[in-house]
């Protein structure tokens, strides 16, 4: 089941939502796809050292008859997603499994009264930290799993459709950062297949991808749960075990089982160190790549946070992949 | 690890190879882009009521403003590759399994003296037949995993540029059904993604999904073992247990972890009667589908052979599924 590394911020979150907040720089244009082809396909990037690094490289690996061209079947960008498409503080996933808990409730109010429902309604943070990971365990089992495919699609509609980002007023869609929207259409633009492989699990974030970011279910690559086909009801069954962990090394991993080859890029973000291995992955390509990792460090527009021991930032040192500084490389942060 | 099921045939392959032929219609138009849009998209079908039937659901579901038009993003075919899109009288899974010993023996002779690499080399029936299920497992484990990715890749590109197919001297290119090539080329044409659902391990079809079939390595969904993130060679490391069986009841969980929705077109053939829950899980797609079950009833172009209980074909009468005669519906069965 979930680890305790991935479990324990839902744990702050219970206790901590209205303590965040994210200051969206508002702008009225959306579409992206205009701007792919122009000459300057990343308006919301500032200029500088990293736009013109990753211009360069695009135009590199695209550039038919030399020897850093890249063919098309081989262009795969693959893209973290909290922290590196939206943002992280708190998870969305979070947001939906105390929404799950809310509806579960309203259904059965009898649940109101069993753990660990009663510890999300009430609040009873002592809950959580007498009964560890098991009791986290079971919330996320309790409020993800024991549905039909069909039913458990629909709760991420609803969802979706309704939720807010705690601290600010704004719908999900708008925790969506301006500057990658920009960069998946570019990529896409010249002929890259964009992934997302997200720690989170995956149904959960095919909900929104094609209307947030453009991109298909099918590739959405995440975290699972065990599945079971129910001849009788024609549905897959959600099982309460974890089939697939999709973080830190189960990425290339789950890259691997979904996709099949190396990316070319690849894209994710320091904070909880877990796209090191898929940088790395990536970086060990046959053909040119490019690995980008970006820095929470702008308190104003976004947040300021590091990893304790400062991982991934290391890692991007050592291995030299290219560092998206928020507070200095993002014109602007979020998108509509 | 393997199913029984699964394994029998490459027990029978082992010592049969040469009983089996295949009858090549070879014809020299291989690119079928340039029909998709004519007035005969399926050239290769005779016409008549399915060849009809096909085309009415493709220009029904692509009507837009109707009620059964179906967007795009859900515009998901499935297909089974072994019977479906190429012969399956040998499976290359099997060819691919002995061409594996062969080479490991050539590197390493002490092998031959090993089990179970000592029994494929002698063609000792005995050693399978007394060890069952678990030599055969012990087989498709040694000549499967206990390599990186890229190891196992490079296996595979040199497998399929040698190899023949048993009983007639053709490369396995020859052995894809024409008239499914027409399939997938006109339903992309219309907006359908395409993707292979196979019983077969995932990576030796990708190996040749592009090549073959037109389908991108990430929309091959199949049979995989348990992988392993090898930090310091940074490398995928295969391990010697299954991960996932994508065969029968395994093929719309295979679909839902990989693809995360019902397909809306999906075609198998009966045989191995593995295709049935595929077919069933499509048709209880919320938009209009279309099911279609392959009949090996010709004996002279390809194969007769059917399943001993008849549970592929008697499930597509009671379901109202559309049935290939390739005896009667196709007018030409192999592809150059």
């Amino acid at each position: 089941m979930y680890r305790k590394i991935y479990l324990l911020p839902l744990l702050f979150l219970l206790f901590s939502c209205k303590k965040n907040e994210i200051t969206a720089t508002v702008n009225p244009k959306d579409s992206t796809a205009s701007i792919a082809y122009s000459d300057n396909p990343l308006p919301s990037w500032n200029d500088g050292q990293l736009k013109n690094d990753i211009i360069a490289y695009v135009k590199k690996v695209t550039s038919e008859g030399t020897p850093d061209f890249v063919p098309i079947v081989n262009r795969i960008a693959t893209f973290d997603n909290d922290g590196t498409l939206w943002a992280e503080k708190p998870y969305v996933q979070e947001l939906f499994a105390f929404y799950r808990v809310k509806k579960m409730v309203e259904a059965n109010p009898a649940l109101a009264q069993k753990q660990p429902f009663k510890a999300v309604i009430e609040k009873d943070k002592s809950f959580f930290e007498k009964g560890g990971d098991k009791a986290l365990i079971e919330l996320v089992a309790a409020t993800h799993t024991g549905m039909t495919e069909d039913e458990f699609d629909a709760s991420t509609k609803e969802f979706f459709a309704g939720a807010k980002y705690p601290g600010k007023n704004v719908s999900l869609k708008q925790i969506r950062y301006q500057p990658q929207l920009e960069l998946l259409n570019y990529l896409r633009a010249n002929g890259f297949k964009t992934f997302i492989v997200t720690g989170g699990t995956v149904e959960v974030v095919r909900a929104i991808s094609a209307d947030f970011y453009g991109i298909p279910k099918d590739q959405v690559v995440g975290t699972s749960f065990k599945y079971k086909f129910d001849d009788a009801k024609n549905a897959i069954q959600r099982q309460p075990a974890l089939d697939h962990f999709n973080d830190k090394e189960g990425k290339p991993v789950g890259i691997q089982l979904h996709i099949g080859q190396r990316p070319v890029f690849a894209c994710g973000n320091e904070g909880g160190a877990g796209d090191i291995a898929m940088l790395k992955y990536s970086q060990g390509n046959k053909y040119p790549s490019f690995q980008l990792l970006i820095n929470h460090n702008d308190s104003i527009r976004e947040y300021n946070y590091q990893e304790k021991d400062n991982l991934s930032l290391n890692a991007a040192s050592n291995n030299k992949w290219h560092i998206v500084s928020i507070k200095d490389d993002w014109k602007k942060v979020f998108a509509d």
